[in-house]
């Protein structure tokens, strides 16, 4: 029971009365069975494709179940959010179909993919400066100007509830299926966190991987610290999604105690996931939503004799340009006749 | 009830009856509601994301379909199949899961894509020259030698009733909505006949329209015709995977009765298709599976206040380059603000 979203955490209750909400909004995105990767791996493999969600990524879900949380009065005078990109046009979205105004602040390098599609929803657009500007402090002050209600990315219990909807459906699709590992990525971590909090109540056994592009892995080095752990400023990587400072505080409460650990992956192996995507599932999947496969693909031993896997897709909005720059390397993958009906 | 493939024609049962024997072999795909499309076309759109299937196209379900009814003494020695791609994966898959042999006849300017998937499946590949070879001769000389078994790709009653059931599907997973029209690309015309018998079974108002590349509508003319009607020879399309000569022998006596009509698209419209499918569904669709939302694209208010449309998504095995040149333009919609929710 969630009585102050910003201190609170979320329970598996508030994540089922997050997929109550959602019903009709968001999209029950496809859990798909691949053959190919799980030749690959050697363990059957599920992606669950939040690429598919409506606004391409699984963001609608976090913060729909926020808006959804207004009170009627404060509702009205509309949304405000900061964002690279994902949860900017999951905001926009849940405005446009609320009927009410949407502000977002987002930097002047998002994808321009993003930017558009936030655009194309009605929403205000307020471009920053990455370097010189503070976002949280602009949407503050346009939340206090407006009247609108600022919806946070990840530290927001409704936001955490929304996002593991998804896990929870995957879980349902699944049908009695016992993952025995799930690799998602984390940028804030609310997805993680919403999975963890799923997967801790539905399937306790299930052993939960955080996915991070290196030099913002860090998740993985605030678990191996046993403390928030920043990243090192300046670093860049091409998943414009996963960019945020450091962990969130509600985020990392949830994860520290049910994440076994995690993977580090670089730029190109997030280009090979892209190809991949492309070649073997016909998926478009943007950098930082490539993250978790490209985690498998750059440990195919890991899971070797395991599974079923679990591997959250978690958006597809790309620019066509880096795009086809991704899939102009055809993946290589070992001979697939050889391991027979997988 | 199939006794002669090569000339009876199937009903609903037999469609039920492939239905059970592709379970475990061809996937459920998804069915996705698209928002954005809806706006455009002013009906509510549902994807039929056969581009998801198994080896990345529908043609798994009939290849399967024929092959899981070759007696067990004959199915041993092997399959074999002429096709420009997608077609022929859909048999080397159906070998490779059998563990049985697989020849393949492929025109040797057929997709990278495709060729090297049938490869990686462990099948035989035999290239020919599109301009000065008979693939029927080729193929029936290797399977007259080998014994395998020639699996034809459309005019056989068994390869019809699989492709059939991908509407059957689409019909089962949207519960009970009614469709006022379905938009399905045609080559030989299988899945089209396939998925008209289903239709006139199930949901006899909804409205069948055939969608081809300009120069390749053979189908278009020979139902206005009334009779069978070719190609002109020599024009190219850049859908690779429609140019059969003209409609199929079995497939037009199914077809010619139960068509409303149908759209002919430019090489234009195949790449603002396949624009729309990267930069609005997340999809990979190659030219000839993208043509089918190519036509509701290109004629925006054919369908306007009608709907639920159903619009088949038949393939996404496509080569990079010819991917990322369609996506380098980005789809122009209308403001998607004016409906309001939708």
């Amino acid at each position: 029971m969630i009585e102050d979203p910003l201190s609170d955490l979320p329970d598996l209750e508030d994540i089922r009365a997050a997929q109550a909400r959602l019903a009709g909004v968001a999209r029950r995105t496809p859990l798909i069975e691949s053959e190919d990767l799980s030749a690959l791996a050697g363990a059957r493999v599920f992606l669950k494709c939040e690429s598919l969600q409506r606004t391409g990524s699984f963001k609608i879900r976090g913060a729909w179940s926020r808006a959804s949380k207004i009170p009627e009065k404060d509702r009205t005078l509309g949304l405000a959010a900061f964002s690279s990109g994902n949860h900017a046009q999951g905001v926009a979205e849940a405005a446009r179909l609320m009927g009410v105004p949407a502000w977002i602040v987002m930097p002047s390098d998002a994808p321009r993919a993003k930017i558009e599609s936030v655009r194309r929803r009605g929403a205000n657009v307020r471009l920053y400066d990455r370097l010189g500007e503070s976002r949280e402090a602009i949407a503050e002050e346009i939340a206090a100007r407006t009247g609108a209600t600022l919806i946070r990315p990840f530290d927001d219990a409704y936001v955490i509830a929304g996002q593991g909807v998804a896990a929870l459906e995957a879980l349902e699709q699944a049908r009695g299926a016992q993952f025995s590992d799930f690799l998602c990525c984390a940028s804030g971590g609310g997805l993680m966190a919403g999975s963890a909090i799923v997967f801790s109540g539905v399937s306790p056994a299930t052993r939960l991987h955080v996915c991070e592009p290196q030099g913002h892995d860090d998740h993985l080095r605030s678990l191996e610290a046993g403390r928030l752990v920043a990243n090192p400023p300046g670093v860049r990587s091409m998943a414009d999604a996963l960019m945020a400072p450091q962990p969130g505080d509600l985020t990392f409460r949830i994860n520290k105690t049910r994440l076994a650990g995690g993977f580090a992956v670089s730029d190109d192996d997030l280009r090979a996931a892209m190809s991949y995507g492309f070649h073997r599932l016909r998926l478009v999947l943007e950098p930082g939503g490539a993250t978790a496969l490209a985690a498998l693909l750059a440990n195919p031993g890991a899971f070797a004799g395991r599974g079923p896997l679990l591997v959250m897709l978690s958006g597809g909005n790309v620019d066509p340009e880096i795009f086809a720059a991704a899939i102009a390397r055809v993946p290589e993958d070992p001979d697939f006749t050889a391991g027979g009906r997988v």
